[in-house]
């Protein structure tokens, strides 16, 4: 039987990791009833649901690097209210147009247009503000550290930028490196930000954080590669959003450029590579192993 | 002759400063030929013009607390990137949906509506960014403060959640108190924060704090109170921006419920209170109280 601290059972703590991070979201979040009612009401609409990949990365990578938890619930926070905001935006008339997401209208579709735009603007001055509030001991310097990591990931250079250019590619057949670095961007700036917010909270060594990095870079990509497969192969049902909307859209994806098989090897080749660059952090990198494997199974 | 210091001449300053702030922006804003491009490019063209009164406020303020300009470009450009963001979203076709900007076609007319969305989130993270980075001496500890002070007021108890309320109470007739408070968080937490943000550099003692304080806020609604009285005297061309834009709207307004005569001689009333929160601080405020001078006298 395992301890609960034994790092090989990350598995095992997963689900309760999740709670803790929907406890934390509702406590940073505004009550549904404080003026202005409806923004606030949807706020906490946008921040329901999901599968907490985020918030597992940065407790996983926390565990790695011995933090207690309560560490990083305003950092697995702060992730998840950008990812939160970013799909709010990214589903709007003028962004992707899309009605469903997490299995449910989306928010603009389920309130309006102006709100929508408000709830991805209230939550990402959320995700800092949490950051920067935080009360859990971390010094001010790391705080600041991580509020800096936040930023960059969010960014211009980074997930803004991401989408920027996944919209000019619309319609146009882009080359792997492109489309590579358009998701390096998009989805792999906030998931490797993750990492690298555990590590600035732990003030981890330059090789440790390197390490954390390279696992981070892969799986972010692996997780996108993946994304693309499950838009063409998967229904709308089992992934919460609208399916096939890559080939609508005449996107550029992976199985486009690598054929659907191709795509799925590349995915595991880019986990298997993420679970290599872990060799230098030993047994303890344990839970982001589980991690990578728990994402690599996924169907939704 | 007033030598360079001395507090009576900010005005012969205020230029200098003007153009201090444009460099700072200058270089925290990625360059207009990074990639993405054409998002650099519109997120340089949504920061240029205005009147700069956020970057001048949280100037003066360091003045009259006796800190070095230098220690506050990054919180002056902080507040002038999330002043920017808020325009470019509250123009939106969703939202106010305005054409003229600055004497310009708003980012979304000039550029497209995907691009502005984008914009916007970009200046937003930039502008925390911006702060997480300052290099300019100031401890983590104050400058963590100043994060949370200015996720505050761009929030939805903050900028965001008086935009909310105003969309809300289009085509309404509100109560005089439910202006106020709208007002109180969609113009008046920004400028509110650019004198907390200067105080909190300075780490000032709260008496100076409350001062100031009760300053920002009769600076913040007095300034309201003019916008909409311009909206309704002065010609699009004088404002740069759509004119007659409340009523056509069917907004609530200081004119609508006090008369142009009522809401003009309300607005001095809050000039003179706002230099009247000053008197504690003596004959070092005389930069806010020049500051007071100058907005009063707006006519655009």
């Amino acid at each position: 039987m395992n301890s609960p601290s034994d790092p090989a059972d990350f598995g095992a703590r997963a689900a309760a990791y999740v709670q803790r991070l929907e406890r934390a979201l509702d406590r940073c979040l505004p009550a549904q009833r404080t003026d202005p009612a409806r923004l606030h009401r949807a706020m906490r609409y946008a921040c329901e649901g999901g599968k907490r990949v985020r918030a597992l990365l940065v407790y996983a990578t926390g565990e790695t690097l011995g933090l207690a938890p309560d560490a990083l619930d305003s950092a697995a926070c702060a992730v998840e209210l950008i990812h939160a905001y970013s799909l709010v935006h990214d589903d709007l008339p003028a962004m992707d147009d899309d009605a469903l997401r997490r299995g449910r209208p989306t928010v603009h579709v389920a309130f309006d247009e102006a709100t929508a735009i408000l709830v991805g603007d209230a939550l990402q001055a959320l995700a800092f503000g949490v950051l920067a509030e935080d009360a859990a001991g971390l010094s001010a310097e790391r705080r600041v550290r991580m509020l800096a990591i936040l930023a960059q990931a969010a960014g211009s250079l980074g997930m803004v930028g991401g989408q920027a250019v996944d919209l000019e590619s619309e319609g146009r057949r882009i080359a792997l490196e492109r489309l590579e670095s358009l998701h390096a961007r998009k989805t792999g700036a906030l998931l490797l930000a993750c990492c690298r917010l555990a590590a600035a909270a732990a003030a981890a060594d330059a090789d440790t954080e390197a390490a954390l990095c390279e696992y981070g870079r892969c799986l972010g990509l692996a997780f996108q590669v993946q994304d693309d497969v499950l838009d063409l192969t998967a229904d709308s049902t089992a992934l919460g959003k609208t399916a096939g909307k890559d080939l609508a859209q005449e996107k550029s994806t992976y199985p486009a450029l690598l054929g659907v098989d191709g795509a799925r090897e590349y995915a595991q080749a880019l986990f298997a590579r993420a679970r290599a660059a872990l060799q230098p952090l030993g047994a303890r990198a344990a839970p982001l192993r589980w991690l990578a494997d728990h994402v690599a199974a996924r169907k939704f």
